[in-house]
């Protein structure tokens, strides 16, 4: 059995104890890891609405309520793979630059030791980071993006890095992969036709949500498999991809989306991809219902991400 | 027409009054009545998010927004059954055992007087205590179980009687005629392969939220249907069978669940089954939004249950 | 370029300045003006939750999320059309002869302008004055009425004058060309079948939810289309049209209701059509979600009613 | 022992049963009754924030946690006193005068009967037709007014019945004795200094807060009571006499008010007074805070004005 | 430098990382470590509201805010204690007796360890194991008691074990020494003048809120201290002792208490009492305002209680 | 008459109508204008919870409720000054420095023109740029200050510019007269005694709150006008100088401040002084209670702010 497993919620209740990610061992040796989950508390590159600094410790909070076995999948997770929650990454708000060299910084050494992170945000700015820092391990990856925006806007008011430019920063730096790359859910009113465009002129391949629900879900996401191939493939999962009435507690939401039924099959169907990396970003605990619906499908996203690597185990 | 109506809101506003369910009168003599909506507060078998006590008022607040008539079954619910609010059934929080007895004594009346009950929890706790006096009076019923957890669990922490365990219980108690009975809903991470298959092993028909989304509803409903026959059935409806976007007030919510309107589909579907009780079970208020769509949820399968019972005495 | 144009997003951030209706000026001189945002604050109607009057604020403030391009329509919306709020129609509260009286002498101006007028409530008994308004300018206009329920009851409690019974003295005063006029979403329970019988029986065509269901969104979006023919329109938008996880925040919400990706589709199928006037009805902020998903989905809808106006002039 | 007394909570928790003010029977025959709690669910007077006609269900809810000693009068309450719940006035929204006609149709059975009546709003507007009745029965009654607005206004928009001009309506209706008469509270902004020598020129004692805070609650207390004299009194305590972080589910809230504390140490000090009714005003559910301090605080208010009631038995 | 000292906030930002109280190390090893705050998620014995099992990870996510320095005591705790967070004592969630039975089996290594610990509940039925444990290992304590309710009751519903009765018993058990021992803050209505009479009965030195109020908390506190003497005490300190004003978030609120300032004085007036343990219990998280005023006043509670130990190490 | 005047509330309600400060009209030229409010909506320097950016919306929200006279001053401010709100200032979020510019920019032309302008905030961060924009008009000026922090701190994680640091860079740059200064509120835990020193060691007069609980407030203001003496004066209000249960809605709250009285009469205390600008900072709309105390009482102490203006016209 792999060496670190959460604790059982059948010895000890599931809202007792320090909250770390689905009640994993918080620790920061990586002797033995396979999969960490690390909290990326980053909020300055937001240009509306702000506070996913608090996204970490609010998913932890609800993912208490994940239990080891993903039926879809058919994979008990902790069977196949050992994971802990690594704690956060080191971060200083306000000031972008400097908070990407940070966390750069406390991601290497998590990569260098052939670890796969699961990175809690934080605002999607942060993917900018964890790009740079796949692609110093890996070389340019396959960003496979849901999200109800681009992000690929080259600035805001004059400024670079925000949590609209992220990829179009990546794309210069020579972080991913584009031909093998993927966005899906762009909808909502955008400042013109160029914003949809913008993506596939980039050589995305772009299903807007109007697209995705004329092909349906299955067909999307075999084209995204087909394009993604089998280098290493970075997931980034904007929680404004899921609707807002499934996922409300984020900084710009856009209604028309996908249920988290929905948005949970789009991630299961990308089993055996050769995934080195994931992040869940957006989740703004402040404007989240009394229920915690958000934290609670976040929570879930990232446990079908560990399931994900815990299926490419079982199945290698 | 039959004894007991609700309040007219075309004489006096639905605001106004004291909370009855669906405005109906608080009688407690049963005489002339055909069904008695029952509170059941009890929450001490609670495993995470507690406080289901306050369920049934709660689900009284929204119930003031039903009206007489059902559409969607073509029937004017007060021609057809005289139905009361008969009050809360007496419970102690925090014994469970002690509790058992009392909510079975209190029941035991109603059941003997010839009137189906509709119960408000109340955690699902509290089934074992509604499934004990429908054995005392009908022998073993059928149970018809919505739910996103099996709730057959052997125990917690060593402890028989939770939320988690009531139909296990029920079953070493044969209180249930599971040949004749199903689970409908299961999904979410588990503890592994067998908390799925464990309702085939017992002899349920078991269809996950997986499976119904595969087969459709209509298809799923129908073998429910014919496998319940023309004995006494149960309904116990756990809230949490519902998306969290759409009732999010509940102790243990999974996300990935049927929109309100298929699971009122999903009650309207068992029409001229032979139901000698419901249960709607798992409204936690203080987790449900501003707008208490939970609550309004819960009223509205509630008012799906009178409504069944309405139908068949047209039809008889 | 048209006179009045948003606030660039990308020049000053969409948090900052006075709260507009989508950043557009506040002018009330109409003068190359061709459609106005107005709310209209009036909450007397209401006959159950109450607090409307603060709607056209909450979906001000939403509103600022909305950018000038609708993907869907392919529309740019500030390109075809001059647009502006307006502010508010002058109202008493507690008085709502009055206050009709009020907001038709408010809105004379602006329809004797020739501005098209998008009306933000306010409580459903608003449609009355508006309505009066229209056929002062254009005669009896054809309703495209989205609802959950008829409001063509004649009378609460002896009174002539609620939210329930706006279109019931529409049609006595001849406002409504109804053979042109069509009636969607209606579901829930009712007061009995004339309920949904009496919306036909006065010449609407009427789809209930159920229908909606069976038939299919285009299908009977189709028919609306259709029937409306090419005389002037009135599109009547109540917010609980949609189902309540998607816009909790409302006066009588009903569960069972479509997405708010279903109400947009709903709206954006009426293209072409010649309409006069719109209103957006029955949000009620202090009932929204903390996320505000119901002013965001009323300031969406508020803005596919803008990209209707736009894209008849981009295609004339 | 006097014949109605609320239900045991000892014997059945407080949590249980249907919501009555203070878990009182809900009985509408007026036999052996000396108090009377009512609900006065009216809420159309309100010119700011409105849905005081909820306020009535809310203060019941939370009135579960009153027991029936008060240590600060040293009195059992239902020693002294049969008290019941006896439902709500019966009202229509939206039209105010209507609603004046009913509310003292309503409630003279009940005056007629010798009961006193503890009136549970609704916003201050209904307050003229609790004197309206008072004065039918009593004559002109002394009004102790605590409040942090005088309701003296004599119009606004034109329009004579809002909840800003119920006092100055019952002054020309000759309803109140001024010369006995006090108001206690007065602070805030306000229209200009006339605001506060109205009061005074219509011939009551007038005390603003910055008055109070200055002689001390002790001194002001006294002066009430003596000039209160032994004549029929009537108490109406506005919730926002209170300040908004102790009360903040009120409509027009003013900061720099009492703490609860210093609110009911005026209650209590005008023990001894003949009061022949009681009204608590403008709590409004939807603004109050999770906890429902409002509610609680005005559950406690009216707990005061039962024991007063007590208080004199006893002591008589 | 003492061992254990929080995550310095100037190096690693205050949201940033997993929560335990006051960013200490989460330590289960009792080498070197003076204090340990210790969760006590148990909620089984509450009577109304429910859900103080997730207080301790509330208190928590607030502590965050705390700092090093105590400016009113003058003293940097960590300068002369080593804290760490123990995490949570195990507990069954529904079965007191227990539950009981696990929390003392959980603390005792705690105090054989010479370890002074911070108990944060739970409700106020924990406190009858804490001081179980005390007993075993101290013999009899002074109890230091702010509450605005005695706990004092024999029983609820014939049941022995609540959150209402855990002093009767632990007198009963001979936990307490009573002479010693003060009960300040009694409030609100009670069932009758024993309740407070009870605990002078049982020796107890008890006040009222209306007798502190009168006397002062100055006069008070030092009768307090008197009474104590240097024998062993422990403080147990009920939110609910605080004003539902301040401290909202809780399951019995009585209104007319302390405010947080002076709440904080009187922890800080027993500085020098010779305290083997405390507790901080009944903070109810559902019912806490969005700005979680109750967790941080608990949170600065506790942060006094570890200043008074570092107080005696400063001064000793 | 002054030029510019609110709307008139007895004209149209308060509830209706584009949101500005007090319902003053949103003008942009500076003719004839007295004061003007301004939003300076920047949060990026906020160390914990962020979203002040939405602080100046929700006090404009609040703002309706303010009515023109000032009984505690005895000034109807609109009769001596013209007031507008100017809308806000242009800043870029998530870039200080940039934002400092722009805001010095934006208020040059306000200041060159004679007006007196009252900030609303933003976390306290932006104060140093106003205060820039103070010094290049007016040359140093006395800061007052009332928060429950001092601002001092030379960094945090080795940046210069946050919500904690504003006024040591203030120092810095010159743009205080300190020995006119002073610092009244502070409280809460702190990193150590110097956090305390440091303002007295850079010459500020500082009163922490227990100082003022023990000197009393009017003593203390005293203190603070006369050091002020009659050279210019710059008043900076921190909404965390009130306590957490009058002003829930801020980043950094800390428990035991005043209440909102006693805050304002701080406020009302310094008239006479030569105040040319005014801030309020650190409103945090997301943690604010439903009922909006924390954007009420931060309106309120902005029209105590205006009065003082008045006052001075007066008075002059």
């Amino acid at each position: 059995m792999p060496r670190y497993q959460p604790t059982d919620a059948m010895m000890l209740p599931r809202f007792s104890g320090i909250r770390t990610f689905a009640r994993l061992p918080h620790v920061t040796d990586l002797t033995d890891v396979d999969v960490a989950v690390i909290g990326s508390p980053f909020d300055t590159g937001g240009t509306y609405r702000v506070g996913c600094r608090f996204g970490p410790a609010h998913i932890r909070e609800a993912s208490a309520l994940l239990r080891p076995y993903n039926p879809s999948l058919d994979v008990n997770v902790y069977d196949y793979i050992s994971a802990i929650d690594y704690g956060d990454l080191p971060v200083v708000p306000g000031f972008i630059e400097a908070a990407y060299d940070q966390m750069v910084e406390g991601l290497m050494p998590v990569l260098n030791a052939g670890v796969i992170p699961i990175l809690l945000g934080g605002d999607h700015s942060i993917s900018l980071a964890h790009l740079r820092a796949m692609a110093l391990r890996h070389g340019p990856v396959a960003l496979i993006h849901f999200d109800s925006h681009n992000d690929l806007w080259d600035q805001y008011w004059g400024q670079k890095y925000t949590h609209g430019t992220p990829f179009r920063r990546a794309l210069e730096e020579g972080l991913i992969d584009v031909k093998r790359s993927s966005e899906v859910g762009l909808r909502g009113s955008v400042y013109g036709p160029e914003d949809i465009q913008m993506g596939r002129d980039f050589g995305f391949q772009v299903f807007t949500m109007d697209e995705v629900r004329e092909l349906g879900f299955a067909h999307v996401l075999k084209m995204v498999r087909e394009q993604a191939g089998t280098g290493p493939c970075f997931l980034t999962f904007d929680i404004d991809f899921i609707d807002p009435a499934y996922a409300p507690g984020t900084g710009t939401p856009e209604v028309g989306g996908p249920t988290t039924w929905e948005a949970l099959q789009c991630v299961r169907a990308l089993k055996g991809l050769n995934f080195v990396g994931f992040d869940v970003v957006e989740v703004l605990p402040s404007y989240d219902s009394p229920g915690q619906v958000t934290a609670l499908a976040a929570a879930n996203v990232a446990f079908e991400m560990l399931s994900l690597v815990a299926w490419s185990r079982k199945h290698r």
